[in-house]
């Protein structure tokens, strides 16, 4: 029983429209799918259905986050499980790009979490876009900022330590790198399950908020793609909120924006891989913890630890 | 009387609408201005009316590539000096995009030259592409490869030293390099009146088969923008005839590919500015040559020094 | 019972100078201990002691490749296993830089492999290079290409089918892409036990000639380190092979150098990571191989599938 | 009579051995000559014998910038117009690396500047630098962050539109864009004589406290060059004071450090260059002028238009 990686995330957007049109034009994904209410949405080389939702709502929120698990019985013994710890579990019958889906919120604060196994592989049915090469699900049209997969998520939360615990203990995600500040307070935690340096973040919510989404984040090819993006953004009218700047902690150079319903949204590029099967987490203290948000030296926003989309109340499904 | 820098080209094309998407969707330049035969283009940040005419014909060929004057008497004054050197000049008036225009053929090799003064600025008409930025003729929207400006032409000629003595003596262009091979046999020569590496190159063809157009060229800002160029040209089909690599001439980063109409495109990123106001041809000998060609060391397709397109006989003004 | 990740390489060198002198001046790697026959390296990110050693040999070679395994009791276990299939091990006492270890032939092939667990972790000693950053073992210097991390190995062997079919079966190393020609001949295929695309790769030697090292490949942030690398290595005289050019595959977008020892040297960036726990190996064909050995159309050089380094056959240990 | 191009900058330095150190290991500038109290720097490509002096002195400050005329002629009679226009003029014989010079400030705010015809080629005497390569004054060895070029320098000012009409009339550089406030009040104005977007800007003192330098600058061949050198200088322990950004007024991606005797360094990449003979100075007023500024968005530091170096008083030589 185990995760085998993060999958895919739906957000509430008040401003459907609006959001289309940023992460269509400007970010590049494309559409698999769409209703009156609901786009189901990917990168050009993600090989799934969807790995974006954007629903329609009257408020902007995530709905959920989404992981694969590692084989098919996997479900039921995460659903056991999960009662066993007192987590309250439902059950959704196959839903558009998956099967049979368990949700439930993460006890100690509550991100909304998804867990599937069943995934309907993405077919390219427009000619335009169709490629010959078996490696693109689709042709790189280089179209927007074009990044190549949808790659974490990331959550403001009060309490990052017990969270941490939790997604470690109950789901066996690794836990990879920390921001400790004034007497061992937990500041941020980065996680995943995968080789990647984080599939999911915490960090402390400056204002002892509850539970926000902080952002999504999307991948790209290289550093220069990311700045050829924020000039995109900037002459397209977007809020760029902080970057290019490079998170000491991964390595990763980040740009960080504001979609229309009011989402964070992040692509990124570079960083580390993490291989040892006993790694450790590494820890940034008060002193280099500054230089892991980032390592060049731009300030960090005053939004950045106290801004997130709330995480939506009742379920729309 | 003095040349400014080099200003457009007009490329006869077999297959308009081939061409068209090529050069639109592909490549990323935007239409200012066409009609059913003539398709009037410019990269984002290209400051004129146009820097590529693409001309419905019969054969494709090379039209004519044309030089702005640096102010506004030497039109008459290049006139005069081209008929006192027994050169046949033709007076053009108006054209779409600029005034009045001198065009004539370089004596050694047949180039189809013109030559100009007043120059129509682009006004973006498109609401959608209108930029905020005073910088920017129009929004950088990063549609194909999308790069920042026309920046030079290349002929393939049968008497390399004797055409390059002739811009650089009768029209004031700067030799900046060239690759000598046995008994000094001249290979290539490239010239500039700005301070680029060249805005005209000229190549010995390895047939002796009278002149041709070698190729048109963008820059780009980032040899990482010519990779990624390199997979969306792959991606839609075109044939990559040679790059991503780097000419030690120039340092020049260079990717060439045919368009639908037979036209060799090159997009190109890098390279030298020259300033000295005594710059001495730089020599490339037989022994360094082959760097100066490729430094990285892939070899030189076969078509590079054989195929051009070329010079249109009648004129269809 | 199972592999974690490739660790390391050990080639046999008959130019040590040279082949030290290649590896930290023009590919940027660090020394962390030597001897006058052995030389310990590895890329300024690498956690462990070393990813690469050279050893002085009368001629090069690949000694073995090694493998980290997931957890303490799999080194027995995998003994055991291995001798239930016929295989002769090996185990030696605690290495440099590592633990007792496990060294076998595989028995289709005879790739000389070893697996370890325990593992010394890098510890910067030179004051010069000491970095204040959690995330880097040592300073980032910039030295060199400067990889980020050993990545990969491939080797040239008879019979790619039956060495991939044991590496999956005996080893459980995921089978991600390969390449079919005529009669469903299997050309190469690419596996890997991580998220990367491969860890290891086999490919048809053309001449059928026995197993060779192919290539060892070290990691790059970004395509323009990439350019960058193959400017330095081409002003430095080392013959570049291969590239810039992007494998259709994996996306990796890579250049080949040889070595003064001879060895062949891989610098790659870019590409997929693959994360379905269902997994099944993408299969290009006789029409679409071609792209995915060289997605932008260079062709391959000759030497390509027709030279590698011999594998080893006396012990130095 | 003409300037041809900025040619190179003396910075007086309090701290020569950090400052060498600096522009040596960090900045991958190369010495040619020094002497106990000078260093003679410059960049792989410069052609000439330095673009960079750094002078030991008990106080940092700008020496001199200085400029090469366009024909040997140009010197007498820049003395002679000069003088007629009240200017002091000082003759300097022969100087290291150059022939005699014309030494003045300018009237305005008393930038302190230099002519020069005379100039003595780089030549490379270092067996380990020499390179093959007749466009490369010595290998690119990519130690450091490696810029291509000496590119720019750039002066705080009490009366920016003073300033700017007398180098555009005295000198002739053609001026490019600036910056208007409130009342059109000049903030900044950027200008050049070559094709490039400024080889001098001038930016208005905060503080209004009188001239000095904001910055000597060098050119990367690509952003993520840029970015390398960031992480490169963070790794190094210097502070980075603003970047990476990009200036929407010439498209440059820029990243400002402070070197350790206090000066303000810029290595940027990309941007325009701008042809037009009859080109019209670009107006960023009030609302777009910040986005001329930085165009993704990241703020201003509070020392970037309040903190520079002064002009050294008394004269060294």
């Amino acid at each position: 029983m185990a995760i085998a990686h993060l999958g895919h995330a739906e957000l509430r957007v008040n401003n459907l429209e609006g959001s289309r049109r940023f992460f269509t034009e400007s970010i590049g994904l494309f559409v698999t799918e769409e209703t009156d209410d609901r786009i189901y949405l990917r990168a050009w080389q993600d090989w799934d259905h969807h790995t974006l939702v954007l629903t329609r709502a009257p408020g902007s929120g995530v709905d959920h986050v989404a992981w694969r698990v590692a084989s098919p019985g996997d479900l039921e013994e995460y659903a056991r499980d999960l009662k066993a710890l007192g987590v309250e579990v439902e059950w959704l019958e196959g839903s558009v790009g998956h099967g049979d889906s368990l949700r439930f919120r993460s006890p100690a604060s509550g991100i909304p979490l998804e867990l599937y196994w069943e995934v309907e592989p993405y077919s390219c049915a427009d000619p335009e876009l169709v490629s010959q090469l078996p490696s693109h699900p689709q042709r790189f049209t280089g179209a927007g900022i074009a990044p190549r997969r949808f790659d974490h998520v990331n959550f403001l939360v009060d309490d990052v330590r017990a969270e941490q615990e939790w997604f470690s203990d109950a789901l066996g995600i690794r836990h990879n790198y920390y921001v400790a500040g004034e007497d061992d307070l937990r500041l941020g935690s980065w996680l995943a399950k995968t080789n990647v340096s984080h599939e999911i973040a915490l960090m402390r919510h400056r204002n002892q908020d509850g539970t926000h989404l902080h952002h999504v984040a999307f991948f790209l090819d290289s550093p220069d793609q990311l700045m050829r993006g924020a000039t995109l953004l900037a002459d397209a009218g977007y809020t760029i909120e902080w970057g290019p700047g490079q998170h000491g902690t991964s390595g990763a150079i980040f740009l960080y924006a504001f979609e229309p319903s009011g989402h964070r949204v992040e692509v990124w590029s570079g960083g580390m891989l993490l291989f040892a099967p006993d790694w450790q987490a590494v820890r940034w203290d008060r002193e280099t913890g500054p230089l892991g948000m980032e390592l060049w030296g731009s300030g960090m926003p005053e939004t950045y630890l106290a801004y997130g989309t709330p995480v939506a109340e009742a379920a729309l499904v």
